[in-house]
């Protein structure tokens, strides 16, 4: 399976959708068509609208509303993506700088709510609007609650298993679980389908999270982002979770991450702590469990090419190089 | 007539706006909580939940719809003033630290982001949903594309008369508007009265900001804010433009706006020219035809008290003192 066998069989569905984001996005204001258009000119895999058509397609025939919510969702992610760049203060996502470095934070905060604002205008004349503006408005509170307790924790230093899955639920998993949720509604799923999207979104989100985090840990910088950046943000994920459970260093560990912000250096430290103890392993089997939900989640839905493309992408979790 | 006074009148309506704010903020996440907390403490006049709610009696009863719009307005107007602090790298406002000047510009997003998330949810549910979600997308385009042509102005010097009111029509009017459109639809006013309470919004909201940009010139610190903040922002507001027309120094005076970055100094240059050339007095005849352009179309109201309320709240943008 390749990205572009997913792109040829949604065909026009596809191009549809890529179309309303860009005439979306049109603005008279110059300096929004200037940041838009580099946004839009990297805007790497466009994974939340592939989910979504291919949820719709593989429940009933996609709609006009499908593809208005393939493409809201798409916006609202890149809407939290220019705000989260913000808040992490990171210079660069995907290899290129973010707006947020090209032209100031300022800037930035104002076209993260400008594609926000778009997103929900995409949404307001179609006919399933009222389910969908609840899922957005729901999963724009998870989002802000998901990087806020991140943010909250980084600084407490006292993560558990537990909050790590609420975190990664809120500021991952909730994009995927609206644009699976949408996408059921957009085609008049029963309650059974919509659930079962539901469910497919939040593993496959949970899963995607999970394999990014291991990525910060094993992996090589092909996501335009540098290894261990999060522990040096602080990030208490699931490989240093994994090593330190049972371990009697525990404390001196979590004293440790406590203390990264005037003593940097500790990352190595830590990172081989996670090394000796073989966190990735830990965290690569809680990825494949999530993967096998995602997967198993799908037998809702009748046989078609849509199904198995969706149990492809959950599985390319687990076979993207560590 | 005082503020007591109006909030006398509206009563139980005005205590269970001020209450749904509070609970539609709590959150379990304690850096919420904190961040929330300070804002709710330093809230300032609530000029927008009161205008809705007496627009709303103007026409009709209020009712809990009438309660909710009131409410979100308000969410929806702070979560723009927490991304404008942010986008302007304000330390202040209202006399107080930012939250982005006490946490940093990265949570200063995310709580903004909250608060929009909560403005919507609290209208998801209301009979009037479909009109007041549409009219809410409308105001966060037209902000962020107001905020942004400002931004793109102040560096290229430019700003006319017409851009300017583009620019506080777009940052500030819009949300005026949206407070007053929504109470209209929330007592299902009929099309005359929406037309007359979005015109009201409107000049009300237009009259604020011009009053509020030659207070920048002219007034005290009493709004929290430092006198010539604006200038120093490159930003060129009424005043300016004023003192601009017909002037053989135009050019001139233009090159200096474009040079304060570099040339601090320049402001006080450029402030004696407004004042030689009364550039306030300019603002001020303007700022009265705004001000009886509001107090006009309340006349498609009935006689009552919140109609007097309305107009008076008009007006007092020509009392705060010059």
């Amino acid at each position: 399976m390749s990205r572009q066998d997913i792109i040829g069989y949604l065909g026009s569905d596809w191009d549809r959708t890529m179309d309303l984001i860009r005439s979306q996005l049109h603005s008279d204001v110059a300096l929004l068509e200037l940041t838009n258009g580099q946004l839009l000119a990297n805007a790497g895999k466009m994974l939340r609208p592939m989910v979504s058509l291919l949820v719709a397609r593989a429940i009933g025939m996609p709609t006009q509303d499908s593809i208005c919510y393939a493409a809201a969702t798409e916006l609202l992610h890149n809407a939290t993506l220019i705000h989260d760049d913000v808040a992490d203060g990171s210079a660069e996502r995907r290899g290129k700088p973010t707006v947020s470095a090209l032209f100031g934070a300022g800037t930035a905060v104002l076209v993260g709510d400008y594609w926000l604002a778009r997103a929900v205008d995409l949404v307001v004349d179609t006919q399933h609007r009222d389910a969908v503006i609840r899922t957005f408005a729901k999963t724009l509170t998870d989002l802000a609650e998901g990087e806020m307790l991140q943010l909250e924790k980084a600084s407490s230093g006292d993560t558990t298993e537990a909050d790590y899955l609420r975190i990664i639920h809120c500021k991952t998993a909730s994009l995927f679980c609206a644009a699976a949720e949408t996408a059921a509604v957009s085609v008049d799923a029963d309650a059974e389908q919509t659930a079962a999207a539901l469910a497919y979104g939040s593993s496959l989100g949970i899963a995607f999270q999970i394999k990014d985090d291991i990525l910060d840990y094993a992996g090589s910088d092909r996501l335009g982002k540098p290894v261990g950046q999060d522990l040096l943000e602080q990030k208490i994920t699931l490989p240093l979770l994994g090593a330190l459970q049972g371990s009697p260093e525990e404390e001196e560990i979590r004293a440790l991450v406590r203390e990264i912000p005037s003593h940097p250096e500790h990352c190595e430290r830590i990172r081989r702590f996670v090394a000796e103890r073989d966190g990735v392993g830990f965290a690569a089997r809680r990825l494949s469990e999530w993967v096998e939900r995602a997967v198993l989640v799908l037998e809702a839905f009748p046989d078609s090419p849509a199904k198995d493309y969706l149990a492809e992408i959950a599985r390319f979790n687990e076979w993207r190089e560590v």
